[in-house]
């Protein structure tokens, strides 16, 4: 695997700016929770796994940003002129363990963890990191603020690499129901550049071929943000994996004309009864899909699987800006006056569900009971 | 209605660029079929029934000026140095009627009529308009080129007045379909701008309109195109009806909220038996609105149904550039080293098609049998 989606270097998390890809390849480098946050809300960084793991990152930054280790933490002082009010002392939560207790390093941490959360509602795999990362630090709560962000800081590291090596197994699980020179749809981009690594969706395809399959991808577009167009296809390219481009709208003719054999997407959250949350349009190929008797599977860590919720219903559909929908970055074409809807996932219910791809094996037909299953394993 | 599709003026057609609206309005002049032909093809004027009309005032145009009304023509003469050989009179076809015989007025008629047959496949209306012309230019064959000229410009008058009288009879007949308040979806553009004037699909809203309904408009962006974004989504802001711009991937999800209650679109050609070619997408559109048992209508004048094609198998299928799809206009965003398909239209099965909605009524559930019926009427 080529892609290095994102990675620690000099104290701080760098990742590759998804927004200006295939055009442009850069890197930009975040030093707080709240860099992170702004990081995944404007989609520099997108993915239901990826959001996980710098999410993650972004905890472990704000503690040593905290911590002092990056840069001092200025004193409480009177608001500048003009400036925000900063927090009193007062108001903070009480203190626990020892540390700095007095420099606010726990409040600092609770307003990192609200502001990652606040990023982007819909992936669960960010609610999942949070928590993970909230564990790790109640556990070790009575060391100093710089053990706790070193401490911290390991455990993101150890998500990614459990990201890469969960999707690596996902991928030679999914991989196994692939035949021999399988033309396989995909919808937006669950590849590497969704991940820590490998990829979800792309993974299984990037495992087939490792295992000596021929595997034809055909990427939908997926408008407005482009992933199929400007990511999936610029792995696939990468990897040297046949790769065809359609618009979102021609996966219908494709499957009408008998040139598409399997259908794999991502997820960004499964509803314990098998309803899967994923970009906008999955939900028509998952139809679409089922018209024409081809199956349609999702690759899906148990780190997107969320008991909490029962249904799809239940699962938050984040509304982006108007703007998106316009046109695409400074290129707009819509009619001036025109109303926009921007909806960004949408749910397919298990029922259109052939199979989840996890790392523990594939869930043929999920249902609340067979989750259940999995999770009790 | 305050949009002029195409229009005569000293002595040549105008239409409006529709590859630059929204953004600029301007209208392009041509003088001969092979202008024509080109802007049909370059998809200056596009949709079916336009096609037809501007097919048809091509035809009118050739004559013109192969009879020397507008230019004369050079006399025959060696090739130019470098130049194409011009054909030489003992291989054109036998001359018809009198007129200026010698010089090549029919052998330039059918060069034209085979210029305008080639523009673009699908839509059928092109080769309705060129048969009628065909027949219009063999009833005054014995005429003068000239008198020819005259009569073929008049049919293509005829056929633009029809073609709006016709456009406003499918309205009031589509209009009784939406009940008020009604929020309709409709793909690409089947408006005005597709017609002489009015429009199929988007002239059923505008009848609804103006039989004091309330409807909103759902428009999909349509790649590659835009025409949704950027035609019918400028169009019903013209007419100060609610519109509301979706991408192409959320018309599942707008379904699944229940916030679509009837579909109604346009068609480049219905078979005998009601399977209708539009433009790609519309197929999944229909899918989905069948899984959500919400109406299916297609706005088709009667010269939009070809008798002569069985199924909608046999319906050649137009793949166009891939510039198209790689992006929109200069702004290129697809991975370098894609493979790309272009498919332009796909084919909705008569089963999904809840009616067709003509100039002589509506068609529920069409068949060969009703369709049969319907021109023996």
């Amino acid at each position: 695997m080529k892609i290095e989606t994102l990675r620690w270097a000099h104290n701080k998390l760098e990742v590759i700016d998804q927004r200006i890809l295939p055009s442009s390849f850069e890197y930009l480098s975040y030093d707080s929770a709240a860099a992170v946050a702004e990081g995944i809300r404007s989609m520099v960084v997108r993915g239901a796994p990826a959001i996980g793991v710098v999410a993650a990152y972004g905890v472990a930054l704000e503690a040593l940003r905290l911590s002092g280790n990056l840069k001092p933490i200025p004193p409480l002082a009177p608001p500048l002129k003009g400036g925000e009010p900063v927090a009193e002392a007062a108001s903070l939560p009480p203190f626990q363990g020892e540390g700095r207790g007095g420099d606010g390093f726990n409040s600092g941490m609770e307003a990192g963890f609200t502001v990652l959360a606040a990023s982007r509602p819909t992936a669960v795999n960010l609610f999942w990191a949070l928590q993970r990362m909230r564990e790790v630090w109640e556990s070790v709560s009575t060391q100093t603020p710089q053990q706790i962000a070193q401490r911290l800081l390991a455990e993101a590291h150890e998500i990614r690499t459990e990201d890469i090596r969960i999707n690596k197994a996902m991928g030679a699980n999914g991989a196994a129901l692939l035949k021999d020179g399988a033309r396989v749809l995909t919808h937006c981009n669950a590849g590497a550049l969704a991940t820590a690594g490998w990829g979800t969706a792309l993974g299984v395809f990037r495992s087939a071929v490792e295992a000596g399959k021929r595997i034809s991808v055909i990427a939908d577009e997926t408008r407005p943000f482009l992933q199929g167009a400007r990511l999936t296809a610029w792995e696939m390219v990468q990897e040297n994996i046949s790769v065809t481009l359609i618009t979102d709208n021609m996966a219908g003719y494709m499957m009408a004309q008998g040139e598409i054999d399997a259908v794999v997407v991502g997820t960004d959250r499964v509803a314990a009864n098998g309803d899967v949350a994923n970009k906008i349009g999955t939900y028509m190929v998952a139809v679409l899909a089922r018209r024409h008797n081809i199956p349609f599977y999702v690759a899906c860590p148990l780190s997107t699987i969320d008991l909490n919720v029962a249904t799809g219903k239940d699962i938050p559909i984040e509304e982006r800006s108007a703007d998106e929908v316009k046109g695409f970055r400074a290129t707009h074409w819509a009619a001036e006056g025109v109303q926009i809807r921007n909806p960004s996932f949408d749910v397919t219910p298990a029922e259109l569900v052939t199979g989840l791809i996890t790392e523990r094996g594939v869930v043929l037909q999920p249902d609340a009971e067979k989750l259940r299953r999995l999770f009790a394993q």
